[in-house]
């Protein structure tokens, strides 16, 4: 038996998943730890999916609701979701068999900002929550948990759900014990000012204390995080890195930013990655994160000194990073500090502290509305995430993006979005390849032929087209704003879907 | 000589609205207070736009980009409009000219959020600017301004611009002086936690200080603000206050709200003070407003008792409500509080406070998506205001509508919206004249029929062949997240500019 459960009662609630599964129903509301495959439950997800496969050959019906932090695995969604055990999914996943069940409606799934999803548990939205999965690095003797690799919506889950179960993982290194910060901020009407005014300040405890009464359970497990490898920067994301820096560069000659203390928010992809990659070489120095993920370039940024901070809520690495973290937690809880996502992404403090967000997108359009979810406005690919809490609250909003995807097929400028996750308000910067459009301050009118100059070649004439013809449409019919051909405006998706490619 | 100027210094500043409109030139950027037709510049607008068609009778250039709290009125925006005066205009108006101008391209429009368009100028986004015009009630012996009926983004301005024009007003009550409660959120790097936990909290002066040096000019006028009358409520407003109120008691019911201390916000219009006449005869007490606007319908919960405090940070007024105003200043200001508009919107108190949020629209879609201001995806109506500051960041986020316009030829609900300010993640609540629609933790499908029952009759059968026929090929396609029919989504748009209907 494990040295890391410290509590005597909760040392006989040990038991295998299996014994641990019987705790959960069909039709429950199950909220989990797990945020971009790190920290969730390893084994109750499967003994559950087993269940539920029991149940079904037996005619029986077998369902939960899940609620996690963001994504998780394929030992967690994808097995549940192989299972057809998830009725319901909130807020964030990024599983293939999962996106596949939810593209196909046997899962109906809500997605939702990642700084609220906790808070509207807390508030009773979805009902009562009846069990909370969560890992843990080790459970104190007064039957705290240290959490493991992410934090997640953990502190609402485990306040709210009738039932607890925790996973103790010893794969997660103890060391990790020190990284959390865990605070509440409370729930209505007794809220009060987050104390937090700079990306390192602690203002929690290293633990999350849970009302021990409540645990049926406690699972001991060995399992390694989901931690896939990057992709090796390529020549398009070095472009977009580049045009990336010029942009920062840009901002320090206007004097609106200095090479120190630059503030940074990076959505999670190799994109992104490699534009931490490219801040190596920056003139930038004491660089500091209030993001939602720590990934590779990250660490490499910290490891070289040019990072002093970096607040998140959870890891994304590779294998061999991961190992590292693991390896070495106690050095880097120096700078790393893990965070409830509903403090990691609350709008107060990331509009106090003045971050610049970065973030990858599905398609954005001539007049800079983003969509982040939909593909052609109806297949979900992921969710919304935590970009919508960090674009709308930032200092300066930017989305990166290749010109193009599946081979050229698909533009990543369009006439008209399929769908808007981030309206044209909100949407700052958008940096390509091609370069960067710095849209503040401007009417749509004098951002389309900026974001048109950032489209690939192969469609740069079928967009300027496009607006020459809306805009002589438009000064005709005198509805300038913004202007559009409505039969037109979602012709590059139609084109897709019945040709396979947005080109004519 | 008004003894409403106390400070010397200023006093020789005194001169006539043309003389002072000197001070502004083509091509400056002009900062104004006013918010809703309440504390706008009565006179320089109209000198300036002599100015510009004087110059353009010669052929010379005059236009300025003109930037403001949110609308004004007739005698400035409408005035200046007419004249050709505006290149560019920030960040949101309701005047039929200038709407006419925006629409048929002789200005270019960035439609902002009403929170954040001060932090922009503060920011440098729109680099410098030239000169603030401010209305006062008057200005004490140190030279500070005393605001008059809104407070607007006019410390930004006073703060930011090169020169200072003072407007002294005398049509405005002197005992509006301690209503306005100053605070500045602060530049970055610097900003701290904005310590509101409670409505009627004050946390500032009930001055602007000013550098007093940049003042170039002192105008004395007496005109009225814009006061327009509000309709009176008519059936169908009625229901939909029903409908609001029925809400609202099934929180109570679900013991999410409480009679006492419901805390609102309320978007302007008719329908909206509607609802405000609705909350009169409920059994709602002790209510609280952290809102941008104080209408008739809150000055009636306010004498009725029902209200017991009211945070705004302008008037918008019929006629005898604002002579009841002037006449009462003082006795309102027990209960009243103006704040700069980045307060009263602010994302960081919005969320904290847990308000319920009430806003119109211009349409909904199917799954929940709002359109706020682009008519037919094209025509710019007003803007989207301070709806999404607080949309984004309440406890609960609802918008209202009546199900059809001009005379039944457009629906409030269609497939696809053709333009979007509040995503689907956001949209908690829509009320039509025919029920409510709760929205909170459900997925797009599930969502679909409930917004569809919303509908008018006459629609509701169009919209339901529409969504029938979306998920047949949803279903077959395997795209059942957001089932829509991309060459159809933006047909009843299509048909009302067509025929002028969007009825078959």
């Amino acid at each position: 038996m494990s040295d890391r459960i410290a509590n005597a009662k909760l040392r006989g609630k040990i038991m295998t998943a299996d014994e641990a599964a019987e705790f959960v129903n069909h039709g429950d509301k199950v909220g989990i730890s797990g945020f971009t495959g790190a920290g969730y439950p390893k084994v109750l997800p499967g003994a559950i999916a087993e269940k539920a496969k029991a149940a079904h050959a037996k005619g029986d019906e077998f369902m939960i609701d899940l609620f996690t932090g963001a994504s998780t695995a394929d030992d967690c969604d994808g097995t549940l979701a192989e299972a057809d055990a998830i009725r319901f999914r909130t807020p964030y996943q990024s599983d293939p068999i999962l996106r596949s069940k939810i593209n196909d409606g046997t899962t109906y799934y809500a997605d939702y900002h990642l700084s609220e999803s906790g808070m509207y548990v807390s508030e009773g939205f979805f009902g009562q929550m009846n069990v909370a999965i969560v890992e843990a690095v080790r459970i104190t003797e007064e039957g705290h948990i240290v959490p493991s690799s992410s934090i997640g919506n953990n502190v609402e889950y485990l306040d709210e759900a009738e039932k607890i179960i925790i996973e103790v993982n010893s794969w997660q290194s103890e060391n990790l014990e020190g990284m959390a910060d865990v605070y509440r901020v409370g729930k209505l009407p007794n809220r009060k000012p987050i104390p937090i005014t700079d990306p390192g300040q602690r203002i929690g405890t290293t633990y999350i204390d849970i009302d021990v009464d409540k645990v049926v359970a406690v699972v001991e497990t060995n399992h390694p995080d989901r931690n896939a490898p990057f992709k090796p920067v390529d020549d398009v994301s070095k472009k977009i890195a580049a045009n990336f820096l010029d942009f920062l560069e840009g901002e320090v000659r206007a004097g609106r930013l200095s090479y120190d203390k630059y503030i940074m928010q990076s959505g999670v992809g190799n994109v992104p990655n490699a534009v931490m990659s490219g801040l190596l070489d920056s003139k930038f120095e004491n660089i500091k994160a209030y993001t939602e993920v720590i990934q590779d370039g990250m660490v490499d940024l910290i490891d070289s000194g040019k990072m002093t901070v970096a607040s998140a809520t959870s890891f994304s690495l590779s294998p061999e990073y991961a190992n590292k973290m693991n390896a070495e937690a106690s050095k880097y809880a120096k700078t790393i500090i893990l965070r409830p996502q509903q403090v990691s992404n609350h709008p107060e403090v990331v509009r106090r502290i003045g971050l610049i967000a970065t973030n990858g997108m599905v398609e954005c359009d001539i007049y800079g509305n983003v969509n982040s979810t939909n593909v052609m406005g109806s297949r979900m690919m992921n969710g919304v995430g935590g970009s919508a809490d960090f674009t709308r609250n930032a200092h300066i909003s930017s989305f990166i993006t290749q010109s193009e995807a599946k081979g050229g097929d698909i533009s990543a400028i369009v006439p008209f979005v399929s769908h808007v996750d981030h309206t044209e308000q909100d949407v700052k910067v958008i940096i390509t390849e091609y370069g960067y459009a710095d849209l503040r301050g401007l009417a749509p009118r004098q951002r389309a032929r900026k974001i048109i100059e950032l489209s690939h070649p192969d469609y740069r004439p079928i967009l300027e087209d496009y607006y020459d013809r809306a805009l002589h449409y438009a000064k005709e019919n005198k509805v300038m704003q913004t202007p559009h051909l409505l039969e037109e405006a979602l012709s590059f998706h139609q084109r897709f879907v019945s040709t396979g490619s947005m080109k004519k």
